[in-house]
């Protein structure tokens, strides 16, 4: 195998799977493909009825074969339900060689690793945590997991880098035509945001839902003409109680309550905190936090943004209830109080994943963005953020929209406490790459803020007084000293099991089979 | 040239101007081509503005060239100003050979007529009317007039049989970034539906605003992610008063009050009229007349429908503020109190051209049309029926959705009267055929109502003995009768000018230029 190093300093092969690489050489770059992909036209004739009830037909009428390609939303986050039912269904009828197109593996879906090992699920394009990220590290896998962000994964699907055969949308509520939201009924789900590449440009759609409403379905997220089939299941399709899980609670820890304020501070020093603020924060606890100070600070100075995106959390819509912001773009709505609001709210819109993140569109909203506070696994002294893999080597993430969000925004901030138990966050270089040091401005931790030398902020927040800013050397130093040495290095054979893509399509780095 | 005889027996070219024509075959037939077309991957970056202040500007960054295709929407009918503008600007720049896709041209586009003659525009795809129709049936235009539905169009530019290089969008407001809706503002116009295919497919998208609204613009009709540039403009891009035309009042005529009567018995004796209704009807004065007879009935029996459907009107939104109707899909809104009602009104839906009308897609509205109400210039004793062409061969009309919703609905009513002028209405073989007769169930005249023998209806309407049916011939005898002969055959030359498309890509018929 050829391998050519990236812009950040990682090996890449030539080639891997028969499919040629194009290694990371920075941001901007692309589009490698002058077209978008062409689905296959179908067709719905008057008097043609697309409601099934078993997602067994549905497999069938969308034609898919051994080697073939179904995706997947995961608005339903640990709750869904649908992913397991169509793999169950897949290894029933005998198929196999299945490439999987989620946008994201959660825990829940633990109990498809058998399908891994049996060489039904052979290649999974998604980020992915849980057992079965545990078993790719492990090399029980036949094929490669592809790691896309939220806008990389848009991009791919709508420039044919990935050719879905059948789209399964879990559809809270859809009609027999499948005009689908996701906002009414007993399980609703929010935004639809991650479905709406699948259903422009998969090969065949089908809606599962447990509640088929008259036509016409009002609003209309997703619309009929995208449509091919309508399952109609008893069995529920997700469980809204599984959207929120202990990653998306506001802090208590006062380290990550310090690290919150001082990520507020930063932007207040960055001058970007004023009048028309567009904001996102992720998902984790700091971050939430973040997002409440941020609103408490704009509160008391009669401060009023523009827009907040996610990832909505109650916390975003609070602010946007109390006229903080004059809208939520929405993606995935990350907890029930965002669920509701985007049902009633007229400020709260839905948004789909192209027009959230794809870099290789005619523009997205992470394009808008003045700031994002993220997080990170590492960060190492060029500021390259890991988010997808332990520090002994093993995939336990994805990413999210952390590269789309990071390139989009003026000022990126990453929080993350010095060490998390005896492992230290700053590192001289991150196991993985997911989000390229030229896309970081800050690092803020308990015991300083780093601000990348190559930030346009660098000169404005070095000299405030009142940041405690250090070099990002000097942070490596102290978490070295505090754990009492550098950490070690993961051990891994040398497949290859996983691939990292940037937002356009190169390849940020390769993750590596650990050793037993 | 070699010609082959189509289904309703017009003899088709196998090729005109380079391209091979299919002949139409039959509906539901198709689809023609395997895959949607892939427009070209455009990209904006953090940083990059879209706004331009002229339509110049954006001519040049969509790179448009001699030979090339620019598409419109008709959104504001005969008020709309875009068309006219950037023809202007093309001529200015000294382009050629252009291709024109609008939805519509009205008699306000008369100024373009001096375009064709020089050889600036040399393609047009849509229905005409005013002197460009005129001029082209003259043979002025050096190449060819394509008539389509609004679903044909749909399709077309959804597999590439017509490959927009500017998609140009007149939006009542935008953002900077493209978001846009045609319901606020000043120049408010409504529905945006025909508009979204072209901002799905073309290579290049431009939206021409007087109106700039902050960053996100809600609701969002079109996404940013399509939209490639945002002019601002302080001439008006339309008139919304020019939206209601004369064509769009209520009849006052009593033969035609009776012909809307009369659709209304053909309606409930088909046995259609009951709980659950769909409709759409025209917005002729007598289909509009039609629509408040329903109303009357439906309120007086306490009918309540599903859902209405159009061209929107005044009629069929008081039917859904009444509660007559669930909701609205609306594709173009034909009067200012149809666009508040849009704006408004929740149960007032949007409605993009495929979804509504796309044959082949995955399932359009006119599908699920129970009954549909729709006007002709003549139509035959194969109940084909012509919009386009007057009895002298003149082109006169496009034909909006006739054939779509002719062709979707479960029972299809023509109402006409039997005469205009000294013209009959009914004649042996129409001088052009946009909806086949397979299409229509029924035809309703002044002097009585004829029903398609091959209409599932046709037992059920001629045994109701209220309804005074006869048989289509007899009409034409009467017709022929008080006119005192047959109409003459219009006088041709050998040279085609237009084609009529069926909604599928397949061909219905030929359009001669006219004999001086």
């Amino acid at each position: 195998m050829k391998f050519v190093k990236n812009k950040v300093g990682r090996s890449i092969p030539e080639e891997l799977f028969g499919k040629k690489l194009i290694p990371f050489t920075g941001k901007g770059k692309g589009p490698y493909k002058e077209r978008k992909y062409a689905p296959k036209i179908r067709k719905t004739s008057p008097g043609d009825s697309k409601v099934l009830t078993s997602i067994q037909e549905a497999i069938k009428k969308g034609g898919l074969a051994d080697g073939g390609t179904i995706s997947f939303h995961h608005h339903f986050r640990n709750g869904d339900y649908l992913l397991n039912m169509v793999c169950h269904e897949i290894a029933k009828m005998g198929l196999k060689d299945i490439r999987l197109v989620p946008s994201s593996i959660q825990p829940i879906n633990d109990e498809l690793l058998t399908y891994l090992e049996k060489g039904i699920i052979t290649h999974i394009n998604c980020g992915t945590s849980g057992k079965i990220a545990d078993a790719i590290s492990r090399g029980k896998m036949k094929g490669l997991l592809t790691i896309r962000s939220h806008g990389g994964r848009a991009r791919s699907i709508e420039n044919g880098d990935v050719e879905i055969d059948i789209a399964f949308i879990a559809s809270p509520t859809s009609d027999e035509y499948g005009n689908i939201n996701g906002v009414h009924g007993k399980y609703a789900c929010g935004s639809l945001g991650y479905a709406m590449p699948d259903a422009q440009f998969a090969n065949y759609v089908v809606a599962v839902t447990n509640t088929l409403v008259p036509f016409p379905n009002n609003p209309i997220s997703i619309s009929q003409d995208h449509v091919d089939s309508v399952v109609l299941l008893k069995k529920p399709i997700g469980n809204p109680a599984g959207i929120v899980t202990t990653s998306l609670r506001v802090t208590r820890d006062p380290k990550n309550l310090k690290i919150a304020r001082d990520c507020i501070e930063v932007i207040k020093a960055s001058g970007l905190l004023k009048e028309g603020l567009s904001f996102q924060s992720g998902a984790g606890g700091t971050a939430l936090a973040a997002t409440q100070f941020l609103s408490q600070y704009m509160k008391a100075k009669g401060i009023k943004g523009s827009f907040g995106m996610g990832g909505a959390t109650e916390a975003l819509v609070r602010m946007l209830e109390d006229g903080l912001f004059d809208a939520i773009l929405d993606v995935q709505s990350f907890d029930i109080y965002a669920v509701r609001s985007l049902l009633n709210n007229p400020k709260h819109i839905e948004m789909g994943a192209s027009q959230y993140a794809n870099p290789l569109s005619s523009g997205c909203a992470v394009n808008l963005l003045d700031t994002v506070i993220l997080g990170c696994t590492e960060i190492d002294t060029k500021f390259n953020v890991n988010t997808s893999t332990e520090s002994d080597g093993r995939i336990m993430h994805g990413m999210g929209g952390h590269q789309d969000t990071s390139e989009g925004a003026k000022l990126t901030i990453i929080a993350a406490p010095l060490q998390r138990g005896r492992i230290p966050i700053v590192v001289d270089d991150v196991v993985s790459v997911n989000s390229p040091g030229e896309n970081i401005d800050v690092f803020v931790t308990e015991r300083g803020i780093a601000v990348n030398p190559e930030s346009q902020y660098f000169d404005i927040l070095t000299k405030t007084k009142s940041l405690n800013t250090k070099s990002i050397e000097d942070l490596k130093a102290e978490a070295e000293k505090l754990i009492g040495g550098k950490p070690q290095k993961p051990k891994t054979t040398d497949r290859i099991v996983g691939i990292i893509e940037y937002r356009d399509g190169s390849v940020l780095d390769v993750i590596y089979q650990v050793e037993k």
